[in-house]
């Protein structure tokens, strides 16, 4: 048996998180608002389904640069700008930058910062990262430490590619269970509580668990349960219901981990229906190529800025719960043969 | 000219950190208590000067694992034990593991963390990351957000060494400008201030700089600057100046880095003498082989828990000024011919 599964977490039951009755949520009264958005996406990205809903859409999937690597970091500056910029307010006025991405030691983030005249703070979630910094930077700014933070998260599909899996040139076959990384880039400006804005109102922080999958292109499987934990817990800290939100969104376990989360639930007592979608399954077509749909840092960064937005906005959704969901492996954990350690971490967002 | 000269700050003035006269530095009224602490290192640490200060020393590169990353993530489980056992508190009052290390994807942190049944935040900060846990997790406590933290840091010289530059078993030839990833951990507990312990009494979180250095091999001189920007951020902002600390720390800027950082606080007319050290120059003798000293997040880590936490509690030092420097590349960024981003984060500890 290997170290992993001795030490890990696996059997841990999702229908009690919290044994001690301690609670994951924290809640802030009057809300921290999201006074800007912004979503920046490729070309593939552009054609899928939700294409007129993103800021801005970059054909050239080098942006201008040399190098994918430059073209996500530029992807980057080019989000924070334009949040900042949706926010109405100055770069001057922005404390700090908060952000990350799957790069080895998040070059895209740390890159892009220092082109901005604030603050940083790295951050790792793997696909979680939107969530994470979303839940981080409110706490932030309900602690009254920071008077606005832009927060963000991205990815880039072939700079992912190659650093996870193979070099584009090799022309890999896919398996079915893969997902493709989104390019795009999502960011947020977060201030107080500011009335006519959406606003973060909770945050359920998750836990890290390893159920024992190994398989490094079937992450969804790997991540679903950690999302039906942060999930459960949720609804138990804040004594809610799926039914009390317009609509839960994961991101992202794609078409077969969204099915998973579905059973997960389902068997927990918690169904959902209707008013539940991952990120993953929704950002490209079917007839696009992608298997189970898009991952990466940036799928459900630029969904929330472009369709969630647009629905919070204009009250179609009240109350959403949005869940990032993080696979925390490395290539060399898999080739060491380390199953796939995962975390979640949930938002409440209402208009 | 690159694009990172081009859109970089690299010119900018250390001198004037804050154009806008706005403040990085947060302080904590009654201060966040430092209430346990635990460090754990490697043979060849534990051969050093200090080697007497540190909780554990291990002489198994491999710690009894099968690979050297295997090792690295037993470490973060042992420290984290440890400093919860030293604060005299149960896995079960810990809210929150923080943590960060040098591996893609930081995995021995996350993989430590399945371990733990505590929220989990990864953190990337390279080798500023043990102050900018101990930064972060002081807002989350003083915020109200949490009530027992565990924030850790570590590195190991094999996996470091082998994921940034080449296998060990190539027995490649080091630059005399270079520094030796310390294999180490430290960790501690941060809990709402509680009568006599030590505690951290305000943080200044830096921003991402690039002075257009381009050695992966001289991380001295790439973070250097950085390290005096938050240095004099923090004297401007606290209204203080170097005398006023018992001793000043950063970590890790090694022997060449820290005459720089002496002559950049000397010319900006904040001089520092006998009271400031570099943790990297500190932790190993002239005969140990390393050239310009230790790098890596566990070096400033365990030598803060050891050398720096003795002193404290012992009372021969009152007040010291904790800062964590980390150079923001990784390899791909340094093949594709970028300079290096650094970053330095501040902490002031007093008891």
């Amino acid at each position: 048996m290997e170290r992993g599964q001795q030490q890990g977490k696996r059997t841990h039951d999702i229908t009690k998180p919290n044994k001690k009755g301690k609670s994951q949520t924290i809640i802030f009264e009057r809300g921290v608002s999201i006074i800007g958005g912004y979503s920046i996406v490729g070309k593939k990205e552009g054609q899928g389904p939700l294409g007129k809903t993103f800021s801005k859409i970059v054909d050239d999937e080098y942006f201008g640069e040399k190098t994918h690597e430059g073209a996500e970091q530029k992807m980057f500056e080019h989000a924070i700008r334009g949040a900042i910029k949706d926010a109405n307010i100055t770069q001057d006025d922005v404390d700090m930058m908060m952000s990350g991405d799957l790069l080895n030691q998040i070059i895209s983030s740390s890159f892009a910062a220092r082109t901005f005249d604030m603050i940083f703070l790295g951050i790792y979630g793997a696909c979680s990262t939107m969530a994470l910094t979303l839940g981080v930077g409110a706490c932030f700014i309900e602690g009254g430490f920071m008077k606005n933070i832009v927060v963000s998260a991205g990815s880039h599909f072939a700079s992912a590619e190659r650093q996870y899996r193979t070099p584009l040139e090799l022309g890999n076959q896919r398996p079915p269970t893969s997902q493709w990384t989104v390019t795009g880039v999502g960011a947020n400006v977060l201030t107080k509580f500011k009335k006519g804005n959406p606003k973060i109102t909770a945050v359920t922080f998750g836990k890290v668990y390893d159920w024992g999958v190994s398989c490094p292109n079937n992450m969804g499987a790997a991540m679903a349960p950690a999302a039906a934990h942060t999930i459960i817990a949720h609804f138990i800290d804040t004594k809610t219901k799926p039914s009390d939100y317009d609509h839960i969104f994961t991101g992202d376990l794609g078409k077969h981990g969204e099915n998973i989360l579905r059973d997960l639930l389902a068997n927990a007592n918690y169904p959902v229906a209707e008013n539940y979608s991952d990120c993953g399954r929704m950002i490209y077509d079917l007839d696009q190529n992608q298997y189970q749909g898009g991952s990466g840092c940036g799928c459900s960064a630029v969904i929330l800025n472009g369709f969630i937005m647009d629905k919070l906005k204009k009250g179609e959704y009240k109350k959403i719960l949005f869940v990032g969901t993080g696979a925390l492996l490395s290539p060399i954990s898999s080739w060491q043969g380390e199953t796939i350690p995962a975390i979640a971490h949930a938002v409440v967002i209402e208009n």
